[in-house]
């Protein structure tokens, strides 16, 4: 029976007549349908397997791209296009490290984004230990200079990610410092709760004039171990080999994909996550999972008809690495109306918290947002939306905002790792997940009020 | 106050009077008050740390000896000595492996103890799939000559490890298979039961006549990544960089210390687990926790006052590459009366379960044992003790048993991985394990009862 897949698949992609606005019982019949959703699974389990890593700029992030825009046409979505931008691109080379006195052994370690290189034959020298970012910051530069600085911390897991944006300073801002005190190399504690020796890479950044140095992330089993070595007092002599290169710029590009709707004039509803991955896992829950599950929830939108907005699902290109990608949609569609962001890339995990930014003109928004989605379990909270690297440029420009908060509470076990891999994906809270944002898009995209600008200060976490 | 810890030491070391036979009373207090324990952990966190990996054969398990004598002079053993071997010496080199196409990207491996080298340069071939072990012996040669043969299977979990036993078939006895049909090299899905990308290594065996062949575990996650590339149907050739060596014949040795018993007539108690380690972890569980575990027992009988029997302590060598240091001691004390053996191989999470083998003239001890064990959640089995590599050949003399089983849960996460790190411990647990065993050793050391010869064939696991 060859031609019954494509009757169905024709059947599926084909737009529906026009509707008026859903009734909540249409809302509820939609999200329910999604807990039992495969397209996200479907698009997490092939970008992951048929790519794999596919690091910012890289050809392995073309590949992704080709392969992003295949499989968004074959779900059926209008205006499937790329948006091209250029970046410069770092890229990992060797990296090994060993204590060499007094206890010879190996340590687990990987260069953070950025990190400059040593020589090929490594670089020698004495570790200097401060517990935290502030030691460092506080210590002379004769203390510091010429030798390998290692900064300590102790971030715990919390649900809402929240201990990411105060202890992740000592990978963003860290090196720098070090450098600027004359360091020979800087090493970090990961930022991450799990004690696998996977280290946990990130960007770093060296502002113009501060020479980036050799940086990098010790596994939190091999932290704690040099802290062990050093505690016994003696002189720790640490021998470093990492060959990272920019490679200078190079293309990328965001993935866009739409659900025409019905009154242009309503503005667009931009949803979506990135596609971009760090290059040692192959990026499941950061973010393979976050496209997929924007896109599914589109995609079901579709299927019940045409809504009001025109949904906008993008795979945002080089998030990871600066967030070249939201910050070049930005100002490529800042003359567009916008009429709600949001954005999925914490994982794939249940969604148990929704916030919104919307003028008070559309507050009543919200209210039938709580009735769509405490069915999942989810609960109002009492922020200001607006979570996400990759919308923040758009949402400082003043657009509404809803946040699907997932939870977090092993998302730092696995964030930036080799870990960061398809079997942590758990299947019933990805459907969880379709479910919610199916849930309100519906809401949303049909919503009759005008969702007009949202006033606030320039976002992002 | 500078004499007051040397006078504690010579107090603590100093050997007390003979004793009659232990009442249930003082058991239950020597067994009690090691619940509070410190020892086991400073040895544990002291070998981990000051040595750290220690590779059967290499200059690290050297150091690692050295390190063991001067520990357990300290601790006041008598007799403590190295007692060395011969043996040959296998060494890791480069591991790189990435799959070429159709989906270019890295695979996390580690190659298997004994494994072959591909050339400088690397090897590519296609890859031939094989669910299980069976399906491997049962393939005719021209389906593996000159491939990639892949055997996956799917251990699981079990507290009492008895999983291992027939999984483990596939890493210590599939290599030499795939080499007689001709293949070019073998992965095999890990031996282990957690989902991080740290391969588990382990020792392989190529009869005489079979030539090693590069062969390498994956990670759980790579070998289902593998796994879903094939399942494309599309032919998947990988590319894959071994450079293991053999370093030809280099010294090893046991390390063996003791108490020494009022009745030298009654035989010794043999007791201890291995020094040596693989390469990529610290061998926290596997196995500092045991030899840490055996002596803090032994030190605190010590400070009780001189046990009947003389309890002997060894710290084997060489244990995961051939039961090396087993061997050696077996043949080195064929002549002495060994009364009976224990050994601790298998983490530090808590003892649930004692078995014995005891003539029937001794079977009274085991009655002793389950009043003396009970109170620490420790149920009486119902199989024949002899669990252990390294007491195997010994106990094939004929020599009476004790297991004190630990629960094997989580063991195979960790288990010849680069994740067997000291936060790996749970400290209350681990001064249970110290309890058993100190309990254990109370009941059997000054047992008024002979333990004659317990006949049994050839054991080991
Ligand atoms: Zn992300
Ligand atoms: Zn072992």
């Amino acid at each position: 029976m060859p031609l019954k897949p494509a009757l169905l698949l024709a059947a599926l992609t084909l737009p529906l007549p026009a509707m008026a606005q859903m009734s909540p019982a249409q809302v509820a019949k939609l999200r329910d349908a999604a807990l039992k959703d495969e397209i996200a699974w479907d698009i997490t389990e092939g970008l992951t397997t048929e790519i794999g890593p596919r690091l910012a700029g890289t050809d392995d992030e073309a590949r992704a791209r080709t392969w992003a825009v295949a499989k968004l046409k074959a779900l059926g979505f209008s205006n499937v296009r790329v948006e091209p931008y250029q970046m410069p691109v770092w890229v990992r080379g060797e990296e090994k490290a060993s204590i060499i006195a007094p206890f010879p052994q190996q340590l687990q370690l990987a260069a953070l984004g950025n990190s400059g290189a040593t020589s090929a034959e490594g670089l020698e020298a004495e570790v200097v230990y401060f517990p935290t970012l502030a030691d460092l910051e506080a210590a002379p530069a004769a203390r510091v200079a010429g030798k390998i600085a290692f900064v300590s911390h102790a971030m715990h897991a919390a649900q809402d990610g929240s201990s990411y944006g105060p202890f992740g300073q000592v990978r963003r801002a860290g090196p720098a410092i070090a450098s600027r005190k004359g360091a020979a190399a800087i090493l970090i504690r990961s930022i991450g709760t799990d004690y696998h020796r996977n280290a946990h890479t990130g960007v770093t950044t060296f502002p113009e004039g501060v020479a980036p140095i050799p940086a990098a992330a010790l596994s939190l089993p091999d932290a704690e171990q040099l802290e062990r070595v050093l505690e016994r007092g003696k002189p720790v002599r640490v021998k470093l080999l990492l060959t990272p290169r920019q490679i200078g710029t190079r293309e990328s590009g965001n993935v866009i994909a739409e659900v025409p709707g019905r009154d242009p004039k309503a503005g667009v509803v931009l949803i979506g996550g990135h596609l971009d991955s760090w290059d040692q896992g192959t990026g499941a829950i950061d973010d393979a999972s976050g496209v997929a599950i924007t896109a599914a929830a589109a995609k079901r939108i579709m299927a019940a008809g045409r809504p009001r907005r025109t949904i906008r699902v993008v795979w945002f290109g080089a998030e990871e690495v600066g967030g070249f990608g939201g910050t070049a949609y930005a100002k490529a569609h800042a003359g567009e109306r916008h009429a709600l962001a949001a954005e999925s890339d914490f994982g794939a995990d249940r969604v148990w918290k929704f916030d919104t930014a919307l003028p008070a003109s559309a507050a009543a928004i919200a209210d039938r947002l709580q009735t769509a989605l405490a069915p999942l379990g989810i609960t109002r909270g009492n922020a200001v939306a607006g979570d996400g690297t990759d919308i923040a440029p758009t949402l400082a420009l003043g657009v509404a905002a809803v946040d699907l908060t997932q939870d977090g509470t092993r998302y730092f076990d696995y964030h930036h790792t080799p870990d960061d891999t398809l079997d942590k994906i758990d299947r019933a809270q990805l459907q969880q997940n379709v479910a919610a944002w199916t849930a309100m898009l519906a809401v949303v995209a049909d919503a009759p009020e005008e969702i007009g600008a949202v006033p606030r200060p320039a976002a992002g976490h």
